[in-house]
């Protein structure tokens, strides 16, 4: 008991001290797993069930009543049943007057009900004080004491003090509670738990696609076009040459896509003439994942320096550089340093790397924690100021990178450009519209229209 | 003035306005420093204390009367005494009987006295209402100013007035409160300051001796063994390339130690056919340290990413490379590329590189902010999900690794197995039987048993 | 509708339920974008203006009326005017009286009026109820949802059934309210959107003019002095070989200014024989700023990282290595491994590895959410032992990287030492300083004036 570590003991805080009493109505798994955990951090706990035959499923410290008896034991009633069953409270209405109703539920789907499982019990019971709260954490996490995950609850409620003691048992049993305000957020915290990353579903798609795409076009320019045409058998390319091609191109890609909404709504409120009207339904959505988009990026961006810098470990990197030292040995010559390719190698690897610096210090700020801890001011000069400063640095990098066979013949196979040449479009796309708009004459309407002026006011009736 | 930082400003906001008075009992370093800080901040400060000549230490605006005067001043009283001297505050009884009490105190030790300093106050004073907060701020930091740490000062009490008083100083001192409910939360809230990582010594001293034995093997086979038998000097090996072969074991197996818990779990679940009985303590234990096992072996890997990637820059190295290519060009043949080879170490490299990306990934998400921005079923998804493919791309890059030497005898120096052989063993028998616990007939009742339904019944009596 | 994202929920509630009205006076930007927002939160919103004619850029289910009638509508009124205009108020005072007031008023720069605005509304109307909020919001994110910055609105106000009532607005309207108190935080709650980065000025501008200077100076002896005397152009190291250089450097110095202030602080505390004065204003700033100047050091440190890992990507690498083999060749003679430089070459690596392992950890701990999970001893023990043990590597890494040239005479041209040898000299002189410090025979004496001790209690005076 001495060496009690921080976890455990905020988990089961102290069992020395008596509590008061919680009733708790059903006896299914999460009704049985809260009632462990409550008579662990010290309260009495009264299950309300329809047979009064002592389950031994049921911890051994707690009681069991019938509905009735159990609820006037208690000032906080858990409604730990399903709700489908809700209608089975309405003839304890009375004796349920005054208390405080907890509702845990959850539902199968999205938009199962019109209204949520906790504005419904409060309308069945006008006369009690539904709190929603719990239905967020995991019965299972909750009983094996391992709550590696989020430890908030998310509590709502339209009385302060029926929430108040609903937040101190949330406390109690080693949780955070987060006061999501009145019962009118119930629906928000019944669907919370029900989402898989709804807002990475699209730029996880979409990257997906265009990942796909390009490895098949690199494997068809640089495996198949070289078997055929040259016999050469580069089959082993497919472990890092090519992901290593694609990765950079599709973190250029990506990163120009975030702002490339940002450009389509300047040029509609340009022609507008006004921002008091909704954009398009797809540019809402396509700004509401740009930080995802920007993070997926970034992830590209990482494996592209990794598997950057693991090139001398490869065994086709040393046969390569061997070969090439051994065929001068042999040609009795040493060849001097070319001081062209030495410039363009090292701004290319400069450029590169500074790019991929600015694109780490943007994710790091996107980090919740560091962007509760900036005003907006600052938001929106790291990551519009240093966020187009890494997309130009990006996109010289790939520019540099095709350095003097840019427009050679040679470069094309089956007449089909190098990857890194089509993932500059819409990169430069971007510089060259925002390099447009930054001008006075163009800047100059548009901050005023984004201070709320309008230039031609009917339009936006 | 006109230059004060957001940090200056939150520590000492305004010194033009001020606030009501508050009364410190005792005149210690803690009720200095505290007295100090809140002088700045606005407030008016009496200091209660047994002789009233004023003492130099003593902030200067402070006001200094004995006790039962100093209490009269003030609706909040800061006890900053040691608790073996509360008693003399019971003749004070009637003079504090309504007033709020603020307890700061701390123990020397962990579950030095049977209660909380804060309810053993409350039970000495029944009529005053007593709330814990302070306790967690150093007093050097409350000078200082200095406070780059938690600002976070958790307070409890059973009095919701009472404990607003005291958030509301809190916040004026530029202190973030964190209400932890009720005062029996004091317990927790005084042991906290006495932790130093209680949840990393068990993983921490776990990997000194894995990875002292691993360091100490390896020196026997690579550098002893090599200097007896071969009679080469190889012990420079210590700094980078036997570190670079203890690092890539150690994370290996603290990741597969990661998932072997809950491996057990399952097992011993499906043995005993119910969830409602306590795993034994070992295994709780283990399953608590898991995050900090995680990241551990992310420590590791990451070393030996690094490690890795310094290779070309190492004397040995380039020596090592000089010497093949000069042997080519002596021996006058050009090595043709080896497929074989080229396959093998770009996969070999690929499959580390995915690997450790899904590590940091985990790392990420593991990260207090994020993962209390996901939601179970999310945090499930990264951890189980993305854990095991992680798993299984770093134990795919072990194996790919050994190659071809696997089994060759002359591997074997001294008849021992090299160290990435034996590292193998944990995450294979944890991957086995994660495999056979996936399969339909297994996995079928186990989710049963998860979801709160017994094979047994009577068992869990 | 069905695939609401969690993010876009959380911006639009729910549309469907119908909550209290709240009045707005002013119909400016700022008031129409808050009026949009609130009525797509299911709020009636009530708008008082001057002229009562419906402009069509009011939100077109809202209602515009004259103030007077519009106040009476609401409980609750947004006072969307700028603070030169406030006295138009004080005729409505009585209609205003024990109506909650929510002053979101921003200044155009800090310290413009001698008090807040919220506080100044406050005087003029003593009978309403004045609350700080959503000053720190951006018109323009509120309108376009694109909150992906912070969502907190920090809220403050005597009255805390009023503060409520607000806080409850802000959870409707999918952002996170934070209590800041009382009124008195108003003035740093409306100075808090107009900071950009005040910390981090002084580090920033310090770090600018060093690598200036530095990167000259290295010009100077690398560039130049090699052009004019060894008549070879190397200008192309201004891309990678220079900001290699620098890059270290200023790593290490920022690294050791983090500590020198607690060098400084300690010996004044040792000099006056007391922790009771004040530092002077210098030493408190700079120790303020000791976080940012370590973050801005792990950026170089960083750099220095990748920098230093594409070496072998560069073509200038390629060609040295070459000509080193190809004149081997050409001598015909294999030079054996030196073992003095491999072990030179393995330590300085590997040092420089643990240094910067460790100063990344030092960087993750003083990220907000993880130094909020972290008590004062635990930070104390990160920043403190680990933070002195990463100087101490990174100052080793130096000092064997100098090695053998260390004072060899060739190394300095035009007399003047490498930037490296430079850079030596504030690490090793804290490292000494703190070396004397931890002495038991000054150690000592300073533990017991940090406890409050004082050498010379009248020095206090």
């Amino acid at each position: 008991m001495n060496k009690k570590s921080s976890n455990t003991m905020a988990l089961a805080p102290n069992t020395s001290n008596k509590r008061e009493t919680v009733c708790i109505f059903g006896t299914g798994d999460f009704g049985r797993a809260l009632g462990h955990k409550m008579i662990q951090s010290g309260y009495s706990v009264v299950y309300g069930s329809r047979s009064t035959q002592i389950s031994n499923l049921i911890p051994k410290d707690a009681e069991v009543l019938g509905h009735a008896e159990a609820a006037q034991k208690a000032a906080i009633i858990i409604i730990a049943i399903q709700r489908q069953h809700y209608n089975f409270l309405t003839p304890l209405a009375e004796v349920l007057h005054g208390k405080v109703l907890v509702d845990i539920s959850n539902n199968l789907k999205l938009k199962q009900y019109p209204e949520s499982n906790a504005e419904h019990l409060a309308q069945l019971l006008p006369g009690s004080k539904v709190v929603k709260a719990f239905n967020t954490v995991s019965a299972w996490a909750l009983q094996s004491g391992t709550l590696d995950a989020s430890r908030q609850v998310f509590v709502c409620g339209d009385d302060v003090e029926a929430k108040q003691m609903v937040m101190n048992i949330v406390r109690a049993l080693g949780l955070t509670p987060v006061d999501k305000g009145s019962l009118l957020a119930a629906q928000e915290v019944e669907n919370y738990p029900l989402q898989l990353f709804p807002m990475w579903k699209f730029p996880i798609f979409l990257s997906l696609g265009l990942t796909a795409f390009f490895f098949f076009y690199c494997v068809a320019l640089d495996i198949i076009y070289t078997y055929i045409y040259e016999n050469n058998n580069f089959s082993f390319f497919i472990a890092i040459t090519i992901p290593n091609r694609v990765c950079p191109v599709m973190a250029l890609i990506l990163l120009a896509l975030v702002y490339l909404p940002g450009i389509f709504a300047a040029i509609i409120q340009l022609y507008r003439g006004t921002k008091y009207r909704r954009f398009p339904d797809w540019l809402d959505k396509w700004m509401l994942c740009r930080k995802q988009l920007g993070l997926i990026a970034l992830a590209f961006a990482s494996l592209h320096v990794v598997f950057t810098l693991v090139t001398p470990m490869r065994s086709f990197a040393r046969w390569r550089t061997g070969k090439g030292i051994i065929s001068q040995v042999l040609n009795n010559k040493t060849e001097p340093l070319d001081h062209t390719n030495a410039w363009l190698s090292d701004s290319y690897l400069a450029l590169g790397i500074l790019g991929f610096f600015l694109f780490v210090l943007l994710g790091i700020t996107s980090l919740p924690s560091v962007s509760n801890n900036v005003n907006w001011r600052e938001f929106r000069f790291v990551q519009s100021k240093l966020g187009y400063l890494a997309l130009i640095l990006c996109t010289a990098h790939t520019l540099v990178y095709g350095g003097k066979w840019f427009l050679s013949p040679s470069a094309y196979k089956w007449y089909l450009p190098n990857i890194y040449i089509l993932s500059l479009i819409v990169p430069c796309a971007v510089l060259v519209v925002k390099f447009v708009l930054i001008f006075p004459c163009i800047d100059k309407p548009l901050t005023q229209i984004r201070q709320g002026w309008e230039r031609n006011p009917k339009y936006s009736k």
